[in-house]
């Protein structure tokens, strides 16, 4: 089977972006707050808002999607901690109910209710939550300011309540950011991007796997720079007297494979070991055009990796699929539980 | 002749180290202050200081390099506006000094007095200065909070002023941000290239080259992250509706060869046209080691262009002198007056 790591829920309901609306004109005026956090969507209206990504599956060849609420949406630079946590909890439960109904298609990734200036503690009970609806990762902000980067690094123990309870759960965290609020940075062409960098360079001037060897890092977006500068960072470790960056961070931290042409797939793949890579497609995402040059969706990206010859059958197996069993063991064994075990190793 | 076209004074006497120090601490004890800006430096001790550079570029086969002042020591976030006033001045003195003493080895690059939250305007009675100095171009700082980004991305008319000066002189601006302050940013590995990929985003965004059509920026380290994600980048731009990125940008925008491996300098110079990328070390710079997987230093980035094997002899000279004295005609104009012309169109 195939599976991709990175997808939104970028097609909602009206109903949800409606609710939002109502909620955060709540902030400047209490009589427009919702009145009811149920949006009131049958089961259809769940799953026929899903259908694109349905629809695409098919016609690339994937069969799974790690599912998670909008990025850009998740917002926590906007609104009070109250207004935060109401959000992450429905849009939470948007997510799991289109995995519940279409559980062969989708598997759910969680928002977590982080607030700038809050400890990420407050996450911990939205993150048990979730947990006990199946959930099998969460996706974790590392600029909750919304592209001024005020919060301490990666590394910090700040965040440390919540990397203990990720390890618990056996959940890994995709670092990902959500909108800019910051003119200077567009989200999908620079701050998605930049975050993916920063995180990365976070970790290797830390020693995070150190106290949390278990843990486990998605860097969304091919790894922003990562890859493309892999000598830079490779000679900043060394520079910085930390191992390899093989031994430092490639037990726990890996890519994912979106991005949206060959050439830069093909290094990708070049330089990463195979076993730090996981197909994703981030769609319905970023670009959601078809390149001219090739006649094929930008993002549609499993037709990149077919193209690089130089993988072999158990290197595609790792990446379009047993990489992401290891990496959420929750969704490898409620695919075992469903009758689809991964191959032995 | 062989141009590498960014290189950084990072061998700076000790004597212009203790000044920054003195002026720095006359912030919090006037009486601390320098009392001087003659730094007392002889010739010798001028040529002295960059023979590391000099060793450098006859090892590698490199003729001149275009040097400004350390990228992280311009500390546009540091001060009040008179101390960067007095530093910028003294730092572009300082590169007059070596490229007065050495012009064969070195053309002069210049760091602007900018401050976070004055008008760039400021700067143009040091930029007319140092172009009466013979400077060739300047670094123009697109975050002058030093890793908050509160700056009004380049294509807001706030930055006009510059264009107007820069264009007027014939100078090139190499987009480059200063030191970081901010603790999640390292700087030669996360503040550096998500500047790059930060200006590259803005400058799609924007029609800025269709108000200045003879402005030209320099993006270094190979362009941030934005030629490994050049399919992003091409299918954003059609997603704002703007022209494709060859004819919306790459009339006035050029990259560097800032990238410490082979694989990153041949996915840049597969995806980019060979007429907008300029060769660059940024020698003596962010990664100075020896990378164990080839035996050579990490910026010797001329054997990576040696290895490619697609490159023709006209494309070699584009790259390596025929794009820097055509983005950079301050410079082609002086080596001509030498007797060093470029070849015939």
């Amino acid at each position: 089977m195939i599976i991709d790591i990175h997808g939104h829920y970028t097609t909602e309901p009206a109903a949800m972006l409606q609710f939002r609306d109502k909620q955060l004109a709540g902030l400047a005026d209490p009589g427009r707050r919702p009145t009811t956090s149920d949006l009131g969507l049958s089961d259809d209206e769940i799953i026929k808002s899903v259908q694109p990504q349905v629809k695409m599956q098919q016609a690339r060849g994937s069969d799974l999607t790690i599912f998670s609420p909008r990025a850009a949406g998740m917002g926590h630079h906007v609104g009070t901690e109250a207004v935060g946590q109401e959000w992450s909890r429905l849009s939470n439960d948007m997510i799991h109910r289109v995995c519940t109904l279409l559980p062969d298609n989708f598997a759910a990734v969680g928002q977590l209710p982080q607030v700038p200036g809050v400890s990420p503690k407050n996450c911990i009970p939205e993150l048990e939550r979730i947990a006990g609806l199946g959930f099998v990762g969460v996706n974790l902000n590392p600029d909750t300011s919304g592209g001024h980067w005020n919060d301490p690094p990666l590394t910090d123990r700040y965040w440390y309540p919540v990397y203990e309870k990720l390890v618990e759960l056996k959940m890994p965290a995709m670092i990902h950011v959500t909108g800019s609020c910051n003119p200077a940075v567009h989200h999908t062409g620079a701050h998605y991007i930049n975050a993916d960098t920063t995180a990365f360079m976070q970790l290797i001037q830390g020693n995070l796997f150190k106290d949390f060897p278990e843990l486990k890092f998605v860097i969304p977006h091919g790894g922003g720079a990562a890859p493309y500068h892999w000598g830079r960072y490779r000679g900043l470790a060394m520079m910085l007297k930390k191992p390899t960056l093989a031994e430092h961070l490639l037990k726990n931290v890996f890519f994912d494979t979106c991005v949206y042409h060959l050439p830069g797939m093909s290094l990708l793949t070049e330089v990463v070991p195979v076993d730090n890579i996981l197909f994703g497609s981030e769609m319905l995402g970023a670009v959601r055009d078809i390149d001219p040059e090739t006649g094929n969706y930008f993002d549609d990206t499993k037709r990149y990796i077919d193209q690089i010859g130089r993988l072999s059958d158990a290197d595609r197996y790792k990446l379009l699929e047993g990489n992401a069993r290891k990496v959420y063991p929750r969704l490898d064994a409620q695919l075992a539980k469903r009758g689809k075990p991964g191959r032995p190793a």
